[in-house]
């Protein structure tokens, strides 16, 4: 997929170059609006708006909503009031509002002043929403139709109104004070008779969510239920917009996006990797590095206490770094499997003890199994061939690492299970949970259960 | 979300327990086919096929899809011949496929011969594309129009064909031997002139996929272009068959499940995470786990070869998983960045250069940051406070640790944003270069700087 975009930038620029712009346009009304504005985004700031000149209206806007928040704002700054208006008129609510929100105040203010006030009142109520909502995901323009309306009535109101909303292949049924009553799809419509009326041949069972209901949950009810629009209603069962399914994937991509970002300690962004420059992606990645890099004295203190001792048994230490890091992947194998069964709504803080017995079984095997690989590895490589151990008690020091090493596993899948459901309990966020700070916890226990073992066998 | 569904539960099996199956018909029949299918999967394998016969015909094949492959099979085998017809019957091609697919092969074979031979052949047709392209998703039943039709005409040919198609919503215009000249949306057909030709109003400039284009890629394409159905096309440009957006997400969420378990250094699964057993769970996670602690031997034996010197230096051992954590912290910060990217398709292999001239930038803002907070934090605590420094070369000692710190955070990134490049170039998951893998490297290439400056510096 990529290497024929390259291609088509090279045409597009060479034609640029040389002023064959009506060869630009015919080239450019053929292509998809999000490859457009690929292209367009690698051309100078200057350039952008006289290439957006060049295509025709309906497809600029389709190419404007595509392009990144600053060079939304280098064009609306480029564009006259009238050029303004005419982009704004082709948009959808949902979109308007998006742009809206990112632009600077001055310049989302001067968008607001160029739309007329029935517009200007639906992006503003649409920007009321909390970021992470379904309202503030949905679009207000759809196809209602009234109980009462026969077929025939209701392909009259999709082809007038048809033009202006998002979908036109679900119809929203209401009453007095848009109250939802039920749905039918275009395809029951175009397959019924004529003079059939809406009220007897559309679908009561409604599938919708609340206009404050979590965006990641309304995402997840498109992937549950195969939609193609869902309707939002208020706390009185008023239809208020639609959510449509080009934007829940939007959400489903964001959302894993942000747990793998919170799995590796980065503070989540919205902008892609390229985009994020090197101070914002310094400022997302410094936090957790810094809270992990000070937690750490815990494991510190820890040797430190035992310092003199473990002088005494240096062979100990080489095994640390082993006994953590298998701790921390197996914690992590755990943590990450159970933060994904969350987020996909597979597991609830009701399965916790499920969840809690099912990994102290595969703890227990993975344990025995890595255990008893590990003393074979002991004996075989580091006692008869690298002389590792030659204390006189290298059978017991052996026993202690395998040992540990069976506990640190139990232990560490038990965290990486609890862990993220109690924090999803408490209202956290469970992908905190995972391997990062998960580890660091790890790390201590490892130790404490090492030298604890060490103590009671050696020492 | 969750807990209607738990009360409803207790709804359905309070009626089975009475046998009050005209009310529990009426409530099913209200249901969407995942919440029926969900309720149903709690129900004893004897009373699965008692309680999938109080469906009506057509949601009884949609609540036979969402069931997973284990019931599926109960009810076939439960099936007569013309249940089992039926139910094939009111099934999409691609969904009768997969279920073929997943059944042992006695089962998959009755469940052929009860179809005609048409589907068999489309059926077979689909199982023969391998697992991750694109013909693996698709399905065969669409809406074909000729480029002579009149939109009257193209609106008869959607009432008479529409009923067995899984969408109407985008019609495909071919012309001899399938070949595909151009899609038109329904919205377009409706909101056109009876009598404008299809050859006049169709969009030509389609974007479709190949049956042997990975199914990955092909999601994306819905991300990119927000559309509800993609036409696929063999190597002479011949339809063969269209992806629906449903599946399109299945595909999203799968891929992403897939990258967040190669991350934790677990076998990727289809399975949910109950639904997966305690051995099958133990296998998926062991492989890595062994490999990760054997490779660990290698920092043990680093250390080892320290030993002698090491023990007259123990203040230095507490610092190792600070070192090694932070590192590890530090490297799949990055290399989980990179692999998002390159799974998002915002990076290719020929960023790979300006991916680590950012990196290296953060790298050193981050090490800097970094190293003087720990000098920081060393002096006050660990040499004022806690006194672990008392050889004399307290200062020396902590600037090894504050130098090692930096540089290993610095290899770490460069490692980190390199290796899931350089894997997907050469053909491997890049996920696979994510945390476990890069963090075992780095815990070896850390104590070695580690080392290192220490031999130079202090011991």
């Amino acid at each position: 997929m990529e290497e024929w975009i390259n291609e088509l930038e090279e045409d597009v620029f060479e034609l640029i170059k040389n002023k064959r712009f009506v060869q630009l346009k015919q080239l450019l009304s053929e292509m998809q609006p999000a490859d457009i504005a690929e292209i367009f985004e690698q051309a100078t700031d200057k350039d952008i708006p006289v290439l957006f000149r060049i295509l025709p209206k309906e497809l600029a806007a389709e190419v404007f909503v595509e392009f990144d928040s600053d060079k939304q704002e280098i064009l609306v700054n480029s564009f006259s009031d009238s050029e303004l208006r005419e982009v704004l008129d082709e948009l959808f609510m949902d979109d308007a509002a998006d742009i809206v929100e990112e632009m600077p105040a001055t310049v989302a203010k001067r968008i607001l002043k160029n739309t007329d006030a029935n517009t200007r009142r639906q992006i503003n109520q649409l920007l009321a929403y909390p970021d992470d909502s379904a309202g503030s995901i949905m679009t207000t323009e759809y196809i209602d139709l009234k109980r009462t309306m026969t077929v025939d009535e209701a392909f009259d109101r999709i082809r007038k109104i048809g033009f202006d909303t998002e979908t036109i292949y679900t119809c929203y049924v209401i009453g007095s004070r848009r109250k939802l009553f039920g749905t039918i799809s275009l395809r029951d419509l175009l397959l019924s008779g004529k003079d059939e009326i809406i009220g007897d041949i559309m679908d009561e069972n409604v599938v919708s969510a609340h206009t404050l209901d979590n965006k990641e949950d309304v995402a997840a009810m498109f992937e549950r239920y195969d939609m193609l629009a869902l309707p939002v209603v208020d706390s009185e069962g008023r239809l208020v917009g639609i959510v449509t399914v080009d934007d829940a994937i939007d959400v489903i991509q964001e959302a894993a996006s942000e747990d793998i970002e919170l799995m590796a300690a980065i503070l989540p962004s919205e902008k892609t990797y390229l985009k994020t420059g090197v101070f914002e992606t310094f400022k997302s990645r410094i936090p957790w590095l810094l809270f992990l890099m000070i937690s750490a004295t815990f494991t510190g203190a820890i040797i430190s206490s035992f310092e003199a001792r473990l002088a005494q048994c240096i062979a100990l230490v080489a095994f640390i770094p082993m006994l953590m890091g298998t701790g921390g992947n197996a914690g992590s194998q755990t943590s990450v499997s159970v933060i994904r069964a969350l987020s996909l709504g597979d597991i609830e803080f009701k399965d916790i003890m499920r969840v809690i017995w099912k990994e102290l079984r595969v703890a227990v095997i993975i344990g025995v199994v890595l255990g008893v690989i590990n003393f074979i590895k002991l004996y075989l490589v580091d006692f008869l061939w690298l002389h590792t151990f030659d204390t006189g008690a290298e059978l017991v020091e052996m026993a202690t690492i395998c040992l540990t090493l069976i506990f640190v596993i139990i232990v560490a899948k038990m965290l990486g299970a609890a862990l993220p459901i109690i924090a999803k309990k408490i209202g956290l966020d469970p992908a905190v949970m995972a391997s990062p700070l998960v580890t660091t916890i790890l790390d201590a226990v490892s130790l404490l259960i090492y030298f604890g073992i060490a103590a009671a066998l050696v020492l």
